[in-house]
């Protein structure tokens, strides 16, 4: 016997990240009990997403055109360029802070153990941008952790070869964060990294 | 311009139980960049099963047939019938008892500030199979909730209408359960139920 079509559709919201059988199978009995409608417009957008949605040829980013908007945009300021890991980071910076320049995606980080080397991150073509003399500042958003940083070092020397200017987000403390949660390591380098406070 | 289909998909994703904005964009972007074939498979599954899983005509649980594999199997015990309010209840008496009764599945609960009245919940339907004469005995394994409460009682009252006899599961402490970690009104209910201790 074949298996049940709700079995299959339970096993197959398991792709979604934190989703175990558990919530596989509420979500699997939630769409067909009270959201069909809503559910076949689930259906319609994944598969026509993943048709129709590639990357973006000069920043890697996720696009249904082969230039992204913000690439093509004229208002954008091209002397800076900001490298991200994901498109999710990009996503942040854009709408958390007033940044107007380009942005590059790595869609990943430098970690050798798992095959994820520069050309897997696409930094031949980061290397060919920066050739073409149009950046003047690199600024390199990677996450805070171990091979976030280790990507961050092999770029900041990326730059330098092409004689652009590394540049790294600050590090401290949180705004509104208080001294007693935050953990030791961010504290000790915010207490070493302290600045004279202006008048 | 019309919207993304990054943010269709995004959008679509919200459908889903418990899944707010930061998790469907971490879903929309997880499919893209690592789960590709997955996420076709959903959406076929997902759209497949809207459209043939219907309601068993017998029991009202989801089913891909007219009567689903349990009330058409010949090695149930056609004398015994347990009301759940849902198809998840449903499983999880099926997969953790040894249960080989048949099911009834209200889909819900009555609740007539949400409109839920008997109608809604097939109770018809239910009186007419009681009518038959081939169930014995009621088994009533709604939820222990104030509105599970109300249906059960609900339910007792029709089985006695047909002289059937109303059943309901036990209540008491949880097994391997501190008595301390234990709610006042379960303890309170499981004190006063107490019963004499066998030889």
């Amino acid at each position: 016997m074949s298996v049940p079509l709700l079995e299959q559709l339970i096993e197959a919201f398991r792709i979604l990240p934190g989703v175990g059988q558990k919530t596989a199978q509420r979500m699997a009995y939630h769409v067909l009990e009270r959201e069909r409608a809503g559910g076949q417009r689930l259906a319609r957008t994944l598969a026509e997403a993943i048709e129709k949605i590639g990357h973006c040829r000069a920043c890697r980013d996720f696009s249904e055109t082969e230039i992204c908007g913000i690439c093509a945009s004229s208002g954008r300021d091209r002397q800076l360029l900001c490298v991200v890991e994901t498109p999710a980071d990009r996503w942040v910076i854009e709408s958390a802070t007033g940044y107007r320049g380009l942005y590059f995606i790595l869609q990943g980080r430098l970690s050798p153990l798992d095959g994820i080397g520069p050309r897997e991150l696409g930094l031949d073509l980061l290397a060919s941008r920066l050739q073409e003399g149009e950046v003047t500042e690199l600024i390199v958003a990677t996450n805070s952790t171990v091979e976030g940083e280790a990507t961050a070092h092999y770029l900041a020397q990326l730059a330098r070869r092409h004689r652009i200017k590394p540049s790294r987000l600050a590090q401290g403390l949180p705004l509104g964060g208080e001294l007693e949660y935050v953990d030791r390591g961010t504290l000790s380098h915010a207490f070493g990294m302290r600045s004279e406070m202006p008048d």
